[in-house]
C-alpha cells in the first residue's frame, strides 16, 4: 500500500552541532534500512529545499505511523501524508508495483 | 532530470460526453507512450481524488513544458511542478536513477 | 484500515431538479449499502453545511478509491482523505476496532 | 451532542523531559476517563502526525469547553471544533447514536 | 446553546430578478420569525459586504442545522459555524444569557 | 457604532506565572468595567479555544483603538476588527440597538 | 471617521458591452460626486490590476455601508473594509484630518 | 510615484524596554522627518492593530527601498508594498497629486 | 524602474476559437513590440503552466499600468506586480541595468 | 537551464552581530562569484523587503541544489524554486539565452 509523504525539515538554529550531526546520521541509517527492506520505495530531495518527497510501501496505517513517528528527525519535521492508488493509465511494469 | 508533477483534473460538467471520453482516451494513450519511452516514470492516483502524482524524467525544461502543454486534458488541469534532486540518503539502486 | 473523509457538496444551481433528486437518492442508497457492509463506518453532517465527515474501513487504497470515485455525487464533491491509525490512548472497546 | 475536534500537538523542544512525560501520562489518563464515561467517543491518530481526530458527545458548549480547556496538553494544542449533526443517510444503528 | 454564524451571500448575476426578490423577501420573513422566537438572537450586516454575522440560540445541533439548511438563500450562502461558550469575564446581565 | 472583534490569546509558555495571573486578572477587570459602561457589549468564548468573539459599541475608531491597545493582554493577542452595520432584517428590539 | 477600502472588480466576460459601459460611467459619476462631497477622500488604482485602494470619511457604519452597497459595480466587486485611526506619528497637517 | 505600504509590527516580548522605547522614538522622528519632506504622504493606524497603512511618494524604487530598509523598526516589521497609479475617476484636486 | 510581473492566463473554454487565436496573436505582437523598445525586458514561461514571469522597465506606475491594462489578454489574466530595486550584491554589468 | 528563485531572509534577532556580518559578507562573495561564472544570471531586491528574486542558469537540478544548499545564509532563507522555459513570444536576443 503506497503513500506519498513529504517532509520539511526545520532543525532549530541553536541545536548542539554534535546532536544535530548524530540525528542526521541516524536518520540516514534509518532511511537506508527501510530502503533495503523495500518499505521506503523512493526518496527525492526537493531541489533547493531542506525537504524531501518520499514514497512508502507499507502493510497498513499502523506501520506507516510507526515508521514516521520513529524517524530520528521526527520532532523537527512537518509531514504530509497522501494515500496513493494505482492509476488506470499506469503500465504494469512501471507503476503497478510501486516502482 | 526528474520533476514531481501533480495534476488536478476539473472537466466542466457540461462537456459533451463523447468529447470527454475522447479526451480521456487520448490522455491515456499519450501517457502510456511516454511511460514506454521512460519519460513519464511514475503515475499514481491520489486515492479518492481526480488527481495524480507523477514523476517525469526529461532532458530539460523545454521538454517538460512541451509534454505538459500538449496533454489532451491540459486545459482542464491545475498543474504543480517541483524539481527533484538526488537525496543523499538514497541508495543507488532505488532512487539514484529515478526509479 | 480507517480513513477520515470529508466531502463538500456543490451541486450546480442549474442542474435539472429531477436529475438532482435522482442523484441524491442514489447517493443515499449507495451510502447505506456501504454502511450495512461495515465499510462506511460513520457519516455525520457538518451542522449548517452541505458537507459531511465520514470514516471508512477498507482493505486498501484501491477499495477506498473505487468507493469514492463511484459516488453518484462524485463530480460535485470536494473530497479530503486522511489515513487514521490507532491512538495510543484509545481504549480497545471504543476506538481500537474503528467504532 | 457531537463535535468533531482535531488537535495538533506541538510541545516545545526544550520542555523538561520529565515534565513532558508527566504531561503525556496525565493526558492519557484524562482521555481514557472521558472515554469510559462515554464523553470522548472516538480518538484516532492522524497517521504520521502528532495529531488526532476525536469525536465528543457532550451536554453543551460549556461542557465541551471545560473538557478541552483542562486537557493537560492544552497549552501546546491547536484545536479545531466542528459541530456534527445526524446525517440523513446514516442508519440508526451506526451513526444515529454517535457510535 | 449559542453559535456564531457568518453568512456570505453570492446570488448568481443571471438569477431571474423576480425569483431573486422573492428569495430575499422570504429570507427576511424567515429571519424575523426566528428573531421573534428568540432563536436568531442577533444579526448584523458586515459594513460594505453582502454578508452578516449572526448569533443563534438553539437546543442542539439538529435544530441549528435544520434552521440553516432551510434558509431560502441557503444554496447561495457560504456559512461558517462556531460554537460559543460563556466567557469567564462576562457579567451575568450582558452575556450570560446570550443577549 | 458597533464592531465585531475577535481576539486569539497566545501567552508565551515561559511567562512568569505570577505575571501571567496578574495580567489575566487585570484583563478581567478592564473587560468588566467596559461592560458596565455599555462599551463592551458582548463577549463570548469560542468553545475549546483560548479566544473570544466580542462586540464593542464605541463613538469612533479612536475610542476603539484606545480600548484595544490598552488591553492588558494586548501584546499577546491576535485581533481582527470588523465594522458592523444594522441588518435590514433585524427587528428593532433585538439588533437595532446592538443588544 | 476614516476607512481604507479595497475593491477588486470582476465584470463577467459575457456582460453586454453597453450595459458594461453604462455601469462604468455611472460608477465614475457616483465616485466623483462623493469626492466632491469630501466623503470619498482618496482613490488610487493598483498598478496593473482592475482594483483600487480608497479612503472614505463617513459619519458612521451605516453611511459607509449605504455608499458601498449602492456602487453601480457592487455586484461585481470584492470589497475589504479596514477602519483607520489617527497614527501617533502623523503630523496634524497631513494625516490628522484624513487628507 | 506613489506606493501603498502596510507595516505590521511585532517587537519581541523580551526586548529590553529601554531599547524598545528608543526604537519607537527614533521611528517616530524618522517618520515625521519624511512627512515634512512630503515623502511619507499618509500614515494611518489600523484600528485595534499594531500596524499601519502608509502612502509614500518617492522618485524610484531605490528611494523607497532605502527608506523602508532604514526604518528603525525594520527588523520587526512585516512589510507589503503595492504600486499605485492615478485612478481614472479621481478628481485632480484630491487624488491626482497624491494627497 | 524595474517590476517583476507574473501573469496567469485563464481563457474561458467556450471562447470562440478564432477570437482566441486572434487574441493570442495580438498579445504576441504587443509583447514583442515592447521587447524591441526595451520596456518588456524579460519574459519566461513557467514550465508546465499557462503563465509567465516578466520583467518590465518603465518610467513610472502610469506607464506600467497602461501597458498591462492594454494587454489583449488582460481580461483573462491574473497579474501580480512586485517592484524591484538593485540588489547590493549585483555586479554592475548583469543586474544593475536590468538585463 | 533557467530557474526563478525567490529567497526571503529571516536572520534571528539574537544572532551575534559579528557572525551576522560575516555571513552577509560571505553570501555576497558567493553570489558574485556565481554571477561572474554566468550561473547566477540575475538578482534583484524586492523593494522594501529583505528578499530577492534571482534567476539561475544551471546544468541540472543537482547543480541548482548544491548552489542553494551551500548559500552561507541558507539556514535563514525561505526559498521557492520555479523552472523556467523559453516563452514563445520572447525575441531571441533578449530572453532566449536567459539574459
Amino acid at each position: 500500500m503506497l503513500f506519498a509523504v513529504t517532509m520539511d525539515v526545520e532543525i532549530p538554529h541553536d541545536l548542539d552541532p554534535e546532536v544535530r550531526e548524530d540525528l542526521i546520521n541516524r536518520e540516514k541509517s534509518y532511511c537506508q534500512d527501510l530502503q533495503r527492506k523495500g518499505t521506503w520505495v523512493h526518496i527525492w530531495r526537493y531541489a533547493g529545499q531542506y525537504a524531501n518527497l518520499s514514497v512508502f510501501d507499507v502493510a497498513d496505517h499502523e506501520e506507516l505511523h510507526r515508521i514516521l513517528w520513529n524517524l530520528p528527525l521526527f520532532p523537527y519535521l512537518s509531514i504530509a501524508v497522501t494515500p496513493l492508488a494505482a492509476h488506470p493509465s499506469a503500465l504494469d511494469d512501471t507503476a503497478g508495483v510501486a516502482a
